[in-house]
């Protein structure tokens, strides 16, 4: 009935995230999770501040989180904000560089929370198809637009966006904010974090959830100018001075220091990533090239709406979207090597 | 320079959240927290949660805390938003029953958040000045609107609005929504919970930040009407899916099933601020009549500015608010019986 709904929400459909299953045990590979735990060094640091000064606001700055991610990164604090995961992050994004009524451009086929964000905030979209082979229509995205956003590696795909084309969006856009997301970079892809001196407008978003096993804390930031992220604070200083509490700032920040735990737990993912990319190709596959932790797989003979049901009832949760042109797709998260094998193992069942 | 900002935050000015000083030991009584620690049992649920499911995205929906909330405080789950913090729940409110241009009515002393959020959401401000004596101007707040939001308890007076006034605003605005925030309700005010039936456009907001001391942990809630929550949640899925984290979701859910614990710590507030109350006004302080876990102080011959001056060069800090009628008080939070203590001994001798 929606009485009572303002006119900014009545006709806007929310972004669906990836089933979290309650009941039953799934090897869940949809929602980009990894299979390995944070870091020992994180868990400890949260177990730490597990104490009486949860009375107490946490520091609305995160300076201890934005010190550690300065020094791994070797950019300045004040070229830093936190924020409560990317999503988040890329919320606040789209307020400070887009207003009511601007145009903002992005791929047909990418993150579906870019035309959410935008219907929200009153923003218009300039939706440019990928190329056939999936790849990023570069000059379609420069030109006739308030803002730019590209997730890179992109997804579903897992393509990665070449730096010099990257740099060619950038440069097409000089008087406009260009937004990388860069929630998969870590596991194999190059990340624009260098480009940043050169690019006034050019904003980086990472987050925990993916690379650093921390989905479940809730940590994401962006690398840019200073004026850019004096702008991306404006936004979060007039919604919600606090959004990260001092758990997530604390484990995020010893997260961020233990760079071994990362390295490693990343490259494991990036070669179960190719193990698994052989054994599909081998079962009649088209596996998208990619640098990211799923991979988007169609293949020959048999639909991956069919696939997707199958693998469910074999206990195996994968993610499906039903749109055009990825509908004969599934993006499968990669897991473990066991978790892996044994979704081969079932893949090469259905697909016989 | 503000190059590349967007037109909706190019003359914003953010909130500023009370001082949370890192270098020196303060006495804190200048942004609400509590003075006494969280429940043991949600710093042991929190503890427990600390493992790797960390990797796992967080419950979208907070279905535990809501469960819990469901149960403590008699309303059904569907009936029961939860946020990262009332300011959030705020946020999301504001976005969800006011359109741009749409006008919301509150008064001209409040929650200093709420024309920052209209500013950032492109919502028109009926300021409606509070009667002489500080209390509620409630037919002001009737008609002219597209939505109403009162703190009851107000902030930073303190000062309660009875019951039957609410009704009067409630059934004044019956076409639009009415949000009370009670962030402060707990420490001796009579909270609008039992009106929801009567009211399909009531929601409550409260925290856990003030009367379950964590702010640090950073949770709020909403109960209204299955419909408002229903557009509560519309905006926060197309902006965050996940905006608790396990250990937030943990450790309220486990708060809010301590109910000893959290009548205890609550009461003991409440004592303290009678007996300070009482040292106040016998050293020639106005204290305004509180039920919030802060009182409204103005002293007959040293002016404010002063006393918050001279209280910090003692190591206590309070809050001053440098706006027209209220440029004399201070609001000073209750701490604990000896922070009170020394509070009310240094003012004996400042205002001597």
């Amino acid at each position: 009935m929606k009485e009572f709904w303002s006119s900014r929400i009545r006709n806007l459909i929310p972004y669906t995230p990836g089933e979290q299953p309650k009941d039953r045990k799934f090897i869940k590979l949809n929602t980009n999770e990894n299979p390995y735990p944070p870091s020992p060094r994180a868990l400890e640091a949260i177990r730490d501040n597990t104490n009486e000064s949860l009375r107490l606001y946490s520091d609305p700055e995160g300076t201890a989180l934005r010190a550690a991610l300065a020094e791994v990164y070797g950019v300045k604090e004040s070229q830093i904000f936190v924020g409560n995961g990317s999503d988040e992050v890329l919320a606040f994004a789209f307020q400070a560089f887009f207003g009511v009524g601007d145009t903002v451009a992005f791929p047909d086929i990418t993150y579906s929370f870019y035309p959410v964000y935008a219907e929200m905030f009153g923003i218009n979209c300039k939706i440019v198809p990928l190329n056939d082979d999936f790849t990023m229509p570069v000059e379609g995205l420069i030109g006739g637009n308030n803002g730019v956003v590209i997730t890179n590696p992109n997804a579903p795909t897992g393509i990665e966006l070449p730096q010099s084309q990257l740099r060619r969006v950038l440069e097409g856009n000089p008087d406009v904010a260009v937004i990388v997301d860069e929630a998969y970079v870590d596991f194999g892809g190059t990340s624009a974090l260098p480009l940043l001196e050169e690019y006034p407008n050019l904003l980086v978003v990472q987050t925990m959830s993916k690379s650093r096993s921390l989905a479940g804390l809730r940590v994401g930031f962006a690398f840019g100018s200073e004026n850019l992220i004096q702008a991306v604070n404006c936004v979060k200083n007039s919604i919600n001075s606090y959004t990260l509490d001092r758990l997530a700032i604390a484990g995020g920040t010893a997260a961020v220091q233990d760079r071994a735990w990362f390295a490693e737990s990343c490259a494991k993912v990036a070669a179960t990533r190719e193990v698994t990319v052989r054994r599909l190709q081998a079962m009649g596959f088209t596996v998208l090239p990619s640098k990211a932790n799923f991979i988007f797989i169609s293949h020959e003979k048999v639909p991956a709406r069919t696939l997707f049901a199958r693998l469910r009832q074999e206990g195996i949760l994968v993610r499906y979207f039903d749109k055009p042109r990825i509908d004969n797709f599934l993006r499968v998260t990669i897991g473990t090597d066991a978790d892996m094998d044994t979704f081969c193992t079932v893949m090469e069942k259905l697909v016989e």
